[in-house]
């Protein structure tokens, strides 16, 4: 089944405000296999809802709205609704006196506009709120299915869950949608793109997206079936296909995080690390401990911006940082084997690089990054120039470093990785 | 004039991505006085995009539409509206001669599903890209303006305002929107609600919206008028009210976010900061050094999240972290002590607490932070308990103590802030 969503609401037309309800309901929807095919933000204007009303009924079966259910006169969503499909409204004293009653309990006379909210289209069904005044509504019209529920996400969401879904289930069809996220790092969009593509176009019935992150491609698989065996099948074989297109530039099988990846390789290894950052100015720090639990696996890291700070915290003899510069792979191998000795860690990182937007060179241009990982069996050193600001030229030093660490472990702490895949 | 905003992508329609674009040039258009009506969401779909453009284009005379312009089988926003329009696309030599030249400068070649991009509609003019391969495009059909902009906002949002814009303005009317913004850290949204409210009613034809952002409250008051004289005047009125309303709390006036205020304030004293991590894991550091020219007042800082670092690089006597815990206001001193020693800095940080999860009890629950600011002339110290899980605590903590190096510079480097404004 495809479904659409209406937002409604001019507030949700300014720069400050946006619709968020659209997200809980689309993972809500396609849990039962129903896929949001477009999605609609109308103010408060009866003739522009009137028309995403009419062109989204004679487009699919199922509408969800949000919004406009109120009790003033910008609340135009249930009388838009019911003119449309040619439908008296009719006073339904049972939600009347429920919305008097909760005026009531909040000590103070229901105000004469919240009659409106008493409504409902002839052959509705009533959606209770036990959260807000303005009911929702449940409408069936030659075959297709309309929800209206409030916009405050605290009243829709509840309301949805309890009395939409089991509405909605009740018609579902076999039919479920199975979904695969592989990450990539290393690589560009168009890249990826041309080594799976001869892959993901034999398979007509998945839908394959292929996303830029900053520092990664994350690539959506999803496939509506009722046939689950065939569905995990046809997954496993593309996934398949992508391991061997990609190699070891997949990071991530199931949707997890880089510092997720790094999280659980440190853990099942019982390693722990340590880091001696310069440009990335303590965002793989940050990184490493936005994951509940990392003080098990991270110690304490050091950002050494000055050049004393590199010699006094990690013993980066000056004389290297002298004759070198302090963007320089001698001096990336320096910061991670002094940081790896100071803190007494299993793995040690040192990042040294140019962020910009000043401090290049003709020889080292903005976005020159040293990358240093030092282990028990020695120290892997890369040179990488990034494109981009400085947010993102710190992101993907930071991309790199992390990614440094999986391809330790993947290769057994001191492998190099074969060298058939061009990296960054 | 009205505009309507279509953002194009598959991924937009899934729960993990949303439209973003949509807020920043609805601000952009509202200024010039142009109203969005309607934005549409629509996935890459030929016959669905194909739709959503031709409704538009009856509706509205100004249509600004991101994404789908990328170099993959998906994006298909190019040819759509060619052949909507009725238009060929020509292959445009410059641009990929330009793409080209992008792929070489990274040290590729260029993959052949890249030629797409520079395929233009005839009649089309090109808004050039220089931080991504995709160019973006400007349409006249019919008297009705179309700009096809890519869907990256680093991207984007360049694009528009050095390209659409400038064409936006040959054409608008004498009604422009003036807009202030203004930032409020250590109070929550209703307070900033009850204290500013008698003041921007007494205006009914200022828009003032009050958004809550990641520990700050952010006040946008916009007008829309003719007359730049009364805007100006109107807009330093409300300014002043809401300063005797919210005092030292407002830290922003102008839109600048807190690292660039800390970032001023450091500059402009001659000062260096430095600063002893343990809960905020580097995230101070890392927002300290967001901002371009950092090093010339960021030293260096370190995150010691095991009692052995705080004792080993800041000096803190174990004994106080034995007696008093390593949450506790007199760690958090020595921390901010210890690294200002340590560094040499004008100023030294120090923060300790409990992100969560784990690790609360009931004397010190998850929440519970320590902030000291270690300076010349003695040490200051907050003990907040933040509400929230990791990320907003993390986040939350980090901002307090930027707010507090600003209000030590606000009071001369001494004095306390007086208390008539209740904290955090």
């Amino acid at each position: 089944m495809k479904a659409e969503i209406i937002a409604v609401g001019s507030e949700l037309l300014t720069p400050d405000r946006m619709d968020t309800n659209s997200l809980f309901l689309t993972e809500e929807l396609n849990k039962l296999g129903i896929e949001v095919v477009r999605k609609t933000i109308v103010g408060d204007h009866r003739e522009l809802l009137a028309e995403a009303f009419r062109d989204a009924l004679n487009r699919v079966p199922l509408i969800i709205a949000s919004g406009g259910l109120g009790p003033t006169e910008d609340d135009l969503t249930r009388e838009t609704l019911a003119e449309l499909l040619g439908r008296k409204l009719i006073l339904n004293d049972a939600i009347l006196r429920y919305i008097e009653g909760r005026f009531r309990q909040l000590g103070r006379e229901m105000p004469s506009v919240n009659v409106r909210q008493a409504m409902v289209p002839e052959g509705a069904e009533v959606l209770e709120n036990p959260r807000g005044s303005a009911p929702g509504l449940w409408l069936e019209d030659k075959g297709r299915l309309i929800a209206l529920l409030p916009g405050p996400p605290r009243e829709l969401k509840p309301m949805y869950e309890e009395q939409v879904l089991p509405r909605l289930e009740r018609r579902r069809s076999g039919v479920r949608m199975f979904h695969r996220e592989l990450r990539v790092a290393g690589m560009g969009e168009s890249a990826v793109e041309q080594r799976i593509r001869p892959i993901y176009t034999r398979y007509s019935d998945v839908k394959t997206t292929i996303l830029a992150a900053p520092g990664e491609i994350q690539i959506h698989l999803r496939i509506w079936t009722e046939d689950i065996a065939y569905a995990q099948k046809t997954l496993d074989e593309i996934v398949q296909g992508f391991e061997l297109a990609l190699t070891d530039r997949i990071f991530s099988k199931d949707g997890s995080s880089m510092e997720e990846v790094i999280a659980r390789l440190l853990t099942m290894n019982k390693a722990t690390i340590s880091a001696a950052e310069s440009c990335t100015g303590g965002l793989l720090a940050q990184r490493l401990t936005s994951i509940a639990g990392s003080s098990s696996y991270f110690l304490g890291s050091v950002v050494c911006y000055s050049n004393e700070l590199k010699s006094a915290w990690v013993n980066v003899p000056a004389e290297l940082i002298q004759s070198k510069g302090a963007v320089s792979s001698e001096v990336a191998v320096a910061l991670a084997e002094g940081i790896r000795r100071s803190v007494g860690s299993t793995l040690g990182v040192g990042i040294t690089g140019i962020a910009g937007p000043g401090g290049g060179s003709d020889e080292k241009p903005v976005g020159t990054v040293h990358v240093a990982l030092a282990h028990a069996g020695g120290v892997k050193e890369r040179g990488v120039r990034f494109p981009g600001d400085r947010e993102a030229i710190r992101w993907h030093a930071s991309q790199l470093a992390l990614d440094m660490v999986r391809l330790h472990f993947l290769y057994n702490g001191g492998d190099s990785p074969p060298r058939g895949v061009k990296r960054a």
